[in-house]
């Protein structure tokens, strides 16, 4: 493959598929390290050809093996996988991400297949912001499909659609009586639901309640979440739930932007997240290195200030009072 | 009690323990209604006289029984209580927060205890910030004791310590074995670990480890953390659990500074997250409302630009080009 000579050599790397240079970069996205700007810079005119697929759900439903027999049946279609595990930051999910990423089994040889957990140990808006880029990087790999898979329970799950093209929900039947009260959050997330575990009793009628309750809610922006049913141990239902992935991407190629329209919801939230992330730190750094600002933090621990007006008088000093009127 | 004729009259309700008008305030930040800004403002100086417990752990623990037996401890001590149930964004947690809600029994005629769950259906930042500020109302409304329970594992874990004086980490035997791989995010959270279901098998091989592991490691600004057993069903251990909390609460009295460093840390976070929360939104805000904007997330999504210095060049337009080097 043809690569250009203007490209940096980190970038050209990852382009030629280079598996130590790609884990290296994700490392340095992870750990926020700005020298990556460029590359990303250098690389992002050669992304937007992968399928990015979310897969979120409970703790326990299987996600995990339900990635591997996906992973297997895509590279038995021929396409390159990426897996994305994203961990939550709570220190709780430690053990399962292990164990989750231990029952993974793969061919060590296989060059169509990258796989990578990804932990966040920071706070708040760094999982979805670094995902994202990692997600790219992938991309700009030549990986055909990219598969993020989100651990455990935790804002991440809600951030899914803001990573993938297509999402999908993985339930198990024993939820079943859950979803009446689920529902609004699970619906708002899906375009795909897989009831995992079909061996198990109440398979049947679990994915009959979601395909009811899909048929009656109303269609978001045209389209109706499929409901699949699987069983990652017996290996069925996943090439239903890869033509139930298909369906989704076809539809939002069927009509003139409305990819591009999903694209720009996301790059709109990716842009506000990156703004605030900046600020934020920042408004750390500030804060510790002002004087000034170790007063106010005095004031508003003597009760003599309370945290709102302090933090008004933060953005005033730092982001220039010409702004509009105060909104809290 | 007096209650200065100064003071708005919802703070003047909440002051006198109103608990309707408690309740709507509550619901008023978690929607984020800016009215309630000079209510927070003039009570701000009435607060700081309550215990704040955060008590957090994976899901399955037991929390909110061992935060009824505790109420009910308290309430033997002639202690008021209140209790913040912090519920992480996801929807798959719902059922859970349902279930755990109910479970919590009590006399809905005692006057002394206030129980309320909070959901937070925002982005990331808000559940932090918000719970700060009810546990701020509800300590200006004269509970002695507020107990903040996390619901599952998520972001809001680690930001227990963020909102309480003291952490209480619950766990349970079985998690005996997984702990020395989450024992770092443990210890960065618990002023007091509670194993619960002490009647298991395990319970005290479990207590010991955990013993050991706070006995080796360094001492957090001075503190080792403290075990206890507990059961929740046979409500055994409760004393000690509160008399491990009280302990905590007095090191952090015994030397002059010490608690006001401890609530400074506190404030510096809620600052920065206050003025991130306020910039985030009004980024959000004019990328909907400039057309120079959406001109921007075309080039982003049609791959002219790459997503960091779309952002730069947003945080420049809209915070002053004046500022630093750019970071990333």
């Amino acid at each position: 493959m043809t690569v250009p000579r203007a490209l940096p050599a980190e970038a050209r790397a990852v382009v030629r598929g280079d598996r130590r240079a790609l884990a290296q970069l994700i490392t340095r996205i992870e750990s926020r390290d700005p020298s990556v700007a460029p590359i990303l810079r250098a690389l992002h005119p050669r992304t937007g050809h992968a399928t990015v697929v979310g897969l979120t759900g409970p703790l326990g439903v299987g996600k995990s093996s339900l990635v591997n027999v996906l992973l297997a049946h895509l590279r038995s279609l021929g396409k390159t996988v990426a897996v994305v595990a994203v961990d939550p930051s709570s220190p709780f999910t430690g053990g399962s991400v292990l164990g989750d990423r231990i029952r993974l089994e793969r061919d060590p040889g296989d060059a169509g297949v990258f796989i990578r957990s990804m932990a966040s140990r920071g706070r708040a808006g760094g999982v979805a912001t670094a995902t994202r880029e990692v997600v790219r990087l992938l991309d700009a790999a030549h990986y055909d499909v990219v598969l993020v898979e989100t651990v455990g329970s935790g804002q991440v799950d809600i951030e899914i659609r803001d990573v993938a093209s297509t999402s999908v929900v993985v339930l198990v039947p024993h939820l079943g009586d859950e979803v009446q009260t689920l529902k609004a959050g699970l619906f708002e997330i899906a375009d795909v639901f897989c009831v995992n575990k079909s061996d198990l009793p109440g398979a049947d009628a679990a994915a009959k309640d979601l395909s009811e309750l899909a048929g009656l809610g109303a269609a978001r922006d045209g389209w109706r979440p499929v409901v699949v049913s699987a069983s990652a141990r017996d290996k069925t239902g996943v090439t239903e739930l890869w033509t139930a992935i298909e369906a989704h991407e076809a539809f939002l190629d069927a009509e003139p932007g409305r990819r591009a329209e999903a694209d720009r919801r996301r790059i709109a939230n990716e842009l506000v997240e990156l703004v605030r992330d900046r600020v934020a730190r920042e408004a750390a750094e500030r804060l510790q290195a002002d004087p000034s600002h170790g007063k106010l933090l005095d004031e508003v621990a003597e009760r003599r200030l309370d945290p709102r007006t302090a933090a008004d008088r933060i953005y005033e000093r730092t982001h220039g009072s010409s702004s509009r009127t105060r909104r809290r």
